[in-house]
């Protein structure tokens, strides 16, 4: 095992790179933004910020570029050979080799590339929020949700290193049609995409006067805007938070039904105001869980890496002893 | 690893029990009727049952009852200590200990009991339609919907033992109610159950005129009159099935979200039927799964064991070696 690893999250809007150590600390970090899906290439751009990052942080912890191990996390269907097959919330990169692309570029060989979720589910079961527990769901709530399943404490990778696609479950046939071509999928009811658009509906039934009044439109009423007001006890935001909150517990419970789920960490940008919709989401489990008197307490609890969950498990991977 | 053992399927309304040999072969079998939910002490007259059938199967196969291993599947939520802590489709065995019945009556200590689709998936995945497949999922039609979710060539059974209730995934949120509690249940749409139900909701709205006017009320008109007058090309009757196939095609399109499953084998006493739903299965599965084309092709096919895939299962539990 290395002493210490690079590990860069790359997402639709930014790129978090982190140092991390053996033990999972973070060292140092570093934020760049991440090319417009509507620019030239892409792809190369976003190799080539990438690796800006690992050469500034390099000249920063005096590490050796051409060495030091580098784990990249991206969003979608990830090859077990390191190609982007399909990205709905990353367009930008879809189909470009990212982790080529930096091998030929830095020079280093040792770089791994792993889907976002599977990143931050190793990371919070190696030193996190699921340590020691041999089955849960990690599960990232950010554009859309993303998911790394632990079971019998190993990661789940299915049959071309797929899983844990679970936003992508339909919750609700015929509903809201998804980036992905599909209708219904469990992210556009539960993530930060899914909170604005249950907003813009509730902004336009007439169910959020107040924030309409202050926004000075219903379409100019935003997600952030619900989860504040909900924090401050209004109790037209807290009836949309509730509903998310529903939402979030429904695909949960569908985890439990699937896998028997006992444990799950929550992460991504909208993990940050949990608790506002978490105490619902585990009130709501406890009604939709299929025997759920009969099985262990299940919990719902927040990721301990926060924002940098996929980025410290991406090094995590880099090291090269992730389950 | 024994020579033979006896697997029994207990379900709702019949128990089959078999003798296996370990190359899986069944040498004998026997079905008897199980009690009605409604008997006095319905979990006790189950154990006779099976305690009879293998009295007899010893009888005729020369095998000493007190020794010969023997597997129980159950359906429902079957704890590891061997409680079925919660069963929706076989009520009238619910909180029954049926493996501690039978070792106090047989006088045999060698009894194990596991989920029965769990027991479908393990035996199919040595022996039959899952051999040699490292992911995949045995999905059962029956009254309800069983799973066994195999990844990584190990049965995953989750917190308590209860994974793999794959048929109250809800996919239809505030849908058709469960006998689970819940609504909109994925084997309120797709299982034999659920073709019962589309096909009283396609006679009551008209849809079925050939079949109602053959049964003489829309009441009367059954899952396999449907499936019959679909085979033999009736289009109103070609419709109803094709819905079924959709929905079904839905459910797995969610596990291959979920597990990225590239194989399905499909058993339960509707899979006796498949010819004339999975042609429809296979179609809308392309339609439905994220990004199918970028997957190694996703097969679904029948149970190699039939109606006989739960019980050679559990013999292969008794056999000690399942993994």
């Amino acid at each position: 095992m290395s002493d210490v690893a690079i590990g860069i999250d790359v997402g639709g809007t930014k790129a978090l790179a982190v140092v991390v150590d053996a033990g999972g600390q973070v060292l140092d970090e570093l934020r760049s933004g991440t090319p417009h899906e509507h620019d030239a290439n892409p792809g190369a751009r976003a190799a080539e910020v990438v690796a800006d990052q690992v050469l500034e942080l390099c000249r920063r912890q005096g590490l050796d570029f051409h060495e030091v191990p580098i784990g990249i996390g991206l969003p979608g269907l990830l090859r077990r050979d390191g190609h982007l097959a399909f990205a709905p919330n990353l367009q930008s990169a879809s189909g470009a080799d990212l982790g080529a692309l930096l091998r030929e570029s830095l020079g280093n060989l040792s770089i791994k590339v792993e889907n976002d979720a599977n990143c931050a589910a190793l990371a919070e079961h190696r030193w996190g929020a699921g340590r020691g527990v041999d089955d849960f769901v990690m599960v990232t709530l950010g554009t859309g949700i993303g998911g790394g399943v632990i079971a019998d404490g190993q990661l789940v990778r299915g049959r071309n290193g797929f899983a844990g696609e679970i936003g992508h479950m339909v919750v609700e046939a015929h509903g809201a049609p998804c980036r992905c071509g599909g209708h219904g999928c469990w992210e556009r009811y539960a993530s930060g995409g899914g909170l604005a658009r249950l907003t813009t509906l509730a902004a336009l039934g007439g169910r959020l006067p107040t924030l309409v009044a202050r926004a000075g439109s219903a379409e100019l009423v935003r997600g952030e805007d619900v989860t504040a007001a909900a924090g401050e006890g209004l109790a037209e935001a807290r009836a949309v938070v509730d509903e998310m909150g529903w939402w979030l517990a429904l695909g949960l419970s569908n985890l439990v039904a699937v896998l028997d789920t006992g444990h799950f960490v929550i992460g991504g940008g909208l993990s940050q105001v949990a608790e506002v919709f978490l105490p619902s989401t585990r009130r709501y489990l406890a009604e939709l869980v299929e025997g759920y008197d009969d099985r262990s307490p299940i919990s719902v609890v927040c990721s301990s890496f926060g924002g940098r969950s996929g980025a410290t498990g991406a090094a995590l991977v880099a090291m090269g002893n992730a389950p």
